[in-house]
């Protein structure tokens, strides 16, 4: 079975000396989160990935989740996980304290985040959609809804899903047909099929609230037609206490490639009782409030499964010998292949994606917690943006790295790891799922240059790049290399940008054809801009900590010379435009 | 369950247009295979495939080979259509007339290749080892013992196997422990334990010879103490019919993440029966003429799986509708998502590497009948090493393309991808085997670097590149751009080459570290070679067959605009050496 150790490390090493977002730090609701208590909350969090929930990951693969009778039920171990798991109150890591929350900004939470999607995404993605679901809750239902609703969800006592794909509707919501028809109370029925839902229907908790989209009977066509409500699968009576059965029942789950500890469902809702959340028709941006957030999660499960692979390719590496390495150090005996330039590169390769993935996305915690929570609303604004922008770069790229990480990780391993032994094939085969839901990468990609890269804020990729220039700035003599490198990039990035917008208007073909390459090019400057503000820190506190900067240092100089120059083919690639795709005549 | 038409018409284009090697066109044995020939062999393979073999895939992914009572039982389905495949002559196709085969050159067998792997990876490998162990056999051994074996084998009534790999020796032969005692009657005694051998056991038939490397007990120590051994599963009389057991058992199958269907078995030898084949300490080398004629098959099972896969996605996309494209037809409704341009790009992506997969691989396949059978030494030893230089180049590019082509289909399918109803994802987890066996691609790397570029010959990729020269020179003025276009990245290649081979004597750590990327970079530069010949046909012959010409045209230069441009990253990323690899001090 794979091993795991947090690295708690390298993420306070994030915290301490890259928490320099001066908005985020003027936050208030955050003043008291320290060092000390972040270090506490991180070495207890190792603790139950490392130890209770890492044993999931293979219980879930060789026993998947089962429907039974109409009932699902969850692989062995997971029903007692669950309740230690929330017991020691992981689900309530970043809610708020008023529902009973722990109040912990994201800059912490995406740490855990990390961790769990490293010991099991499968166990994770129970107690994830509640979090969406609490996030879409707490932002758009009234304080009755949410005083009768999120302390359970927060305890994890109950769990949430998002309802949103049917049959012929995944990408295109606007196909939608399930049906909600207003009672003379207020309260509406919801009719119709959704498929895909994950968590859809368990025996881990008492409760399941469902947040479904669907269309009211006077709602207009595609998307200005969507409405959101809330349909638990137990009716919760006025004292909070949960009564008789609502109508939604589960048709089937899912037979996956991976993740098979999840149970991906197809419900049935037929006259459930629903409540509206939020005002009629405005269904789709509610559910995006809850989506945006999910989608860097996923970004974080690519990242955490990469780390999971990583460290166990590096083990092996260490262990395994064979073949003799240019340095034969073995008297014409087999090195071990950790001595092999290959396997280095693989490994290094591994660490510097990974390393500056941690990074962007502290980066962007920071950013998160400043437009949901900062007081100015310019620069509330400001950062709402940045996030807008970051979140499709980085649930696609970090999830197809998760793709190159793990499959180089099982090339490591050789013929044993195509074998379910060893378990690392099992990191391939989760993993799988990330660049294909909350919207598959090509969805990302096209969501980014067609509705990110400007707004009716401005261009916003131009204020991306002015904040990247000036958060790189250095006068130390040791950064400036990099920097010089890394304007090259930023250069190529700047003339793809230009590109792409000016063929938004007039030429679509264009840029759709191009934009996961304009989204692997943002991605890959993105990840060398972390590791600038990485390289600042290691230069000028060098002396602190030796060896730890020195790693740093080098897995940096690794990125700038061997995995940033893909940004510059993407860029090539695209340029070439769309005309020949557009007039190809597929037989 | 995913369909397969098998592209016979590509395939027709290539035999009657491509067939362009004069040395080729001069063998004797191969005159009176005419197009017709061929067309009708083609058309045979195709209703095998499509209608008996496909429908083994997924019965072989449900339904994995056993371990019963230590009988390996395959699943259900295969022996009958073993039975069929057998009676129709297929497993004699390629072999020598005068054991009972067809005498078919590669030109042709390698169509059929292809097609076994679109239908059925995990069926096709019970035969493939067979033609692996009879070519070995046919090359090497006694005329008594070809006599005795070769007939059952090309019949197909016996299977053969590879039996190399051991617990601790995978890539690297010289740690082998299997010893081989020798009798007083001059056969041997072989004891010692082979994992990872695929198709070792069996109920397709009557007997299985094993080849297998051991150490005789006077061996020198390393690779060049390895002898080649034939050890048949139930001892043959001298009349041929088969006999008592010989000591092997089964000890284990391995559960894999895909080719379920294939038994990949642990073997002990106990004592076993055995012959030698060849002289003594030469058994490693006799077992690469087998190796190599079976890396460059993984490289078109690696197209095979590609070329189903675009298949159903191409389906696919023209039956699904999500989300308006930009050029929207459907009145606001949504458009087939073929009409999307990521899609088109996607779907074109795959169509331009697995067409010129296909011709790359018809070029190697004359030159491999050069490099055996012609009658002038040096234009034999020519085309050997063009063989050789581009031997880890299709196994392992045309595997790793395969990941990137099954992939993309998954995310051409969505959510739906990922399930197992579709069957999409199942050609992922197959082809995620063939960067792995056969030496994995960093060491098809390593060996192309080290051992492929120069020779004992001379500068073999110089002599390649010369060929290329010459081959796609064109006065074609329609050619020409594509020529301008190539030029530069033969350039790149030629650096990367000179970069490469200054390095080989005292830089070993810059060659092993690049070596991944220069394979990569020579690889997308044979494709273009190969897209350029198709070019010069296609410009030439235009008016023959418009529709048909038009599409290699476009698809060609979707390649040059969109995929070449991935080679001059890779030389960017490589030169910058290996000296911060060597250095770095992992944790």
């Amino acid at each position: 079975m794979p091993s795991y150790t947090a690295p708690v490390e390298d993420m306070m090493f994030l915290f301490e000396k890259l928490r320099d977002n001066k908005n985020y730090n003027e936050l208030e609701k955050y003043k008291e989160v320290s060092p000390d208590l972040v270090k506490d909350i991180l070495d207890q969090a190792a603790k139950i990935n490392q130890n209770l929930i890492l044993p999931l990951a293979k219980a879930g693969d060789e026993n998947p989740a089962i429907l039974e009778n109409g009932v699902v039920r969850t692989p062995p171990g997971y029903k007692e996980a669950y309740q230690k798991y929330i017991e020691d109150g992981w689900t309530s890591l970043s809610c708020d304290p008023k529902y009973g929350g722990q109040g912990m900004p994201r800059t912490v939470s995406a740490f855990f985040d990390e961790m769990i999607s490293s010991a099991s995404l499968a166990f994770k993605l129970y107690s994830e959609l509640t979090l969406g679901a609490y996030n879409c809750i707490h932002h758009h239902a009234t304080d009755e809804i949410k005083d009768k609703y999120l302390p359970k969800m927060v305890e994890g006592r109950w769990s949430g899903t998002m309802c949103l794909t049917e049959p012929v509707c995944g990408t295109d919501l606007g196909l939608l047909k399930t049906k909600a028809v207003e009672q003379p109370n207020g309260t509406y029925k919801i009719t119709g099929q959704k498929i895909f839902i994950t968590s859809g229907d368990h025996d881990l908790t008492e409760n399941i609230i469902h947040l479904v989209i669907a269309r009211t009977t006077d709602a207009p066509k595609g998307t200005k037609g969507i409405s959101l409500f809330l349909v638990p699968k137990f009716i919760v009576k006025d004292d909070g206490t949960i009564g008789s059965r609502n109508g939604i029942s589960t048709g089937s789950i899912e037979t996956k490639m991976g993740i098979k500890g999840s149970a991906t469902c197809v419900l049935n809702f037929d006259e459930a009782a629903g409540i509206m959340i939020g005002p009629k028709n405005k269904g789709l941006s509610q559910m995006f409030t809850m989506m945006n957030l999910e989608r860097i999660v996923v970004g974080i499960q690519g990242l955490g499964i990469s780390e999971i692979a990583y460290q166990n390719s590096l083990s092996y590496a260490k262990e395994r010998k064979q073949g003799k390495s240019n340095n034969n150090s073995q008297n014409g005996n087999a090195d071990l292949i950790i001595e092999h330039a290959d396997i280095r590169k693989t490994l290094l390769n591994m660490k510097s994606i990974i390393e500056g993935e941690r990074a962007l996305c502290f980066w962007l915690s920071q950013q998160t917690e400043v437009s949901l929570n900062h007081n100015d609303q310019k620069i509330k604004q400001e950062a709402s943006d940045m996030v807008s922008l970051m979140t499709p770069v980085v649930k696609s790229l970090f999830s197809d790295l998760g793709m190159e990480i793990t499959s180089d990780a099982m090339q490591i391993f050789g013929g044993y790891g195509y074998t379910k032994d060893q378990g690392i094939e099992q990191f391939y085969r989760d993993n799988r799922i990330t660049p294909i839901y909350e919207g598959t990468n090509s969805v990302q990609a096209a969501d980014l240059v067609f509705r990110k890269l400007s707004n009716k804020n401005g261009n916003i990729i131009n204020k991306f790049l002015d904040t990247v220039r000036s958060e790189t700035n250095s006068n130390n003599e040791k950064v400036k290399p990099f920097i010089d490198d890394f304007n090259h990039y930023l250069n190529i990035l700047k003339k793809f940008s230009e590109w792409t917008i000016e063929r938004i208007e007039n030429k679509k073909d264009d840029v759709s054809a191009a934009a996961n390459d304009y989204l692997k090019t943002l991605g890959y400057v993105s990840l060398a801009f972390s590791w600038i503000k990485v390289l600042n820190v290691s230069f000028k506190d060098y002396q602190e900590n030796k060896k730890f900067y020195e790693d740093k240092i080098n897995t940096a100089k690794f990125y700038f010379d061997k995995v940033l120059p893909r940004a510059e083919q993407h860029y090539k690639s695209a340029i070439s435009g769309s005309s020949n795709i557009m007039n190809f005549k597929f037989n």
